[in-house]
């Protein structure tokens, strides 16, 4: 288990350390880069030796930052995770890195405590939450720069500040972030309305697929593996479509139907708080959780729409 | 012109004043219905006679306010215009209510000066924060109800944070409505989570007729009248998808053709910023903004689609 350090106690260690590495979670995000670039320019400002490790390459959305990337320019002394929740998240490609991690700064209440020194808030609703009040304590100067990955990662894991996990804190750190020169509309624009063709490609085909059942209360999409290879669409493109049939107006149970390489059929079920949607997957050998569940099934298409139609009829009566 | 107010001018007005009619303007949106409906919950708190006038019907997506609209209850002796930036927004139903407005409290800097007196703050993202100011400065009690008015109105004005008009200040106030017990969640919900089912059937229509020019630098959606009619869009729903061609990534002019009733074309320009829409526009007769504007266009639709990629491309090169 961690030592668990209060914002003062991980400060002193960062100032005490040398030769400092920061690594970000495999697949990155806004907030595991945005964190940890933040880190390298507030470190590198106070004369300190740092760079930037991840197993994956940095999303070319990201590329208004200057992150830092660590290109073997110094011997680690320190090491510093960033925004990662478990060891498994490291990714194999640096596995040399990451053998003994001295401090992790994150905010999922999840994390296991696999490193020496811990500096968690699960009520941070981003890493960058934490990063800024370990800043600010530091009385670091929020350049813009900082301020741009900051609010980077502030943003992107709020979903420009909608979704549930939004607090009031986030709100006022984004406030200090924009007075202190973030680039506002430039970064929404990327992050938030850019979309790729390929993601587009693949809403178009969702929608087109798209069926209502039960008197619009239930919204079915189709994929089929053909359909998913022709779009170019990777996991997130597919991800971001599995919460579309939820989101229509009067929709309770919104469901994604897509045809694995193999053949079979993964499926992602989305409802709205009265309807339990673990219970309708548990019913067909998945689970998952009340709003947000899944299973797989085998045979046909329309034996699968089928059982699922039935599952979702019986959880529709219930409410 | 109208006598211009500061905050604590305006103030005292209304604190003298009696029988208040709070006036939204028509196609009411969140910011003007959000913004009356907060001073409709204070004024009635400090014992005051009030009520919220509406030419149109306040959209369902708004139920979960209590609105407190005029049914006739009592003689308006003071009438105030939430959010109307010109008299002809006020809407003919309620005519006989609007030859003379005595207080304006607005933030479109367009605003001509209508009325008796004006509270205008050109500044803010949204009049909610105009009308958070005004009641902090009274000394109103922040109650969860008043919250989730201003909190509808500053996150609709400013999609969710993230338009151009977002400020530190936005992000202020959305930190205490949030700690004064904005219902957050739901809100963001229906706010921003949901759409109609005639918006989703538009956007397949506009995906469907997607095309790629100029190496993918110019993209196009093309709807017809029929299809128009079919899916039951309304000028919001169409509004809406106007942003969806310029928004892909690469893309740098982005272009809605739609056929109007009478069968001429009525063509939407987006622009990233290097390059003029309005250029574009003037061209073929119309005209707007740099990034955004707009033309009419008659003759078949290849003629019209030929003379606009004419511009397009001559502008294209100017990059």
């Amino acid at each position: 288990m961690s030592e668990i350090l209060d914002i003062a106690a991980a400060l002193s260690r960062l100032l005490k350390a040398e030769n400092i590495l920061l690594i970000c979670h495999k697949n990155p995000d806004g907030d595991t880069v945005g964190s940890a670039a933040a880190l390298y320019h507030a470190l590198t400002g106070l004369g300190k030796t740092a760079a930037v490790l991840c197993a994956d390459p940095i999303p070319a959305r990201y590329g208004y930052m200057d992150i830092g990337l660590y290109t073997g320019q110094f011997t680690p002394g320190y090491t510093v995770a960033v925004d990662v929740a478990g060891i498994q998240l490291f990714g194999d490609a640096i596995a040399a890195y990451t053998k003994n991690i001295d401090l992790c700064i994150d905010h999922h209440p999840s994390n296991a405590g696999y490193a020496d020194c811990m500096l968690l808030d699960g009520d941070a609703a981003a890493t960058a939450e934490i990063v800024y009040e370990l800043l600010s304590a530091a009385g670091v100067d929020i350049t813009p720069t900082i301020a741009d990955c900051l609010y980077t990662g502030l943003s992107t894991d709020t979903g420009c500040f909608r979704f549930s996990n939004t607090t009031a804190r986030t709100h006022e750190i984004a406030a200090k972030l924009i007075a202190a020169g973030a680039s506002l509309i430039q970064l929404n624009g990327i992050l938030f309305e850019s979309k790729s063709r390929s993601r587009l490609a693949i809403e178009r085909l969702a929608l087109e697929s798209l069926e209502y059942s039960f008197g619009g209360r239930c919204a079915t999409i189709f994929l089929t593996k053909e359909q998913i290879a022709q779009t170019g669409a990777d996991t997130t493109d597919i991800e971001g479509i599995t919460s579309l049939p939820r989101n229509i107006e009067g929709v309770q149970v919104g469901i994604t139907i897509r045809q694995q390489p193999a053949g079979s059929y993964k499926v992602s079920v989305r409802t709205v708080p009265e309807v339990d949607a673990a219970e309708i997957c548990a019913h067909l050998g998945g689970g998952g959780h009340r709003q947000a569940a899944g299973c797989e099934l085998l045979g046909s298409l329309d034996n699968a729409k089928s059982a699922l139609l039935t599952e979702v009829e019986k959880a529709l009566c219930k409410e």
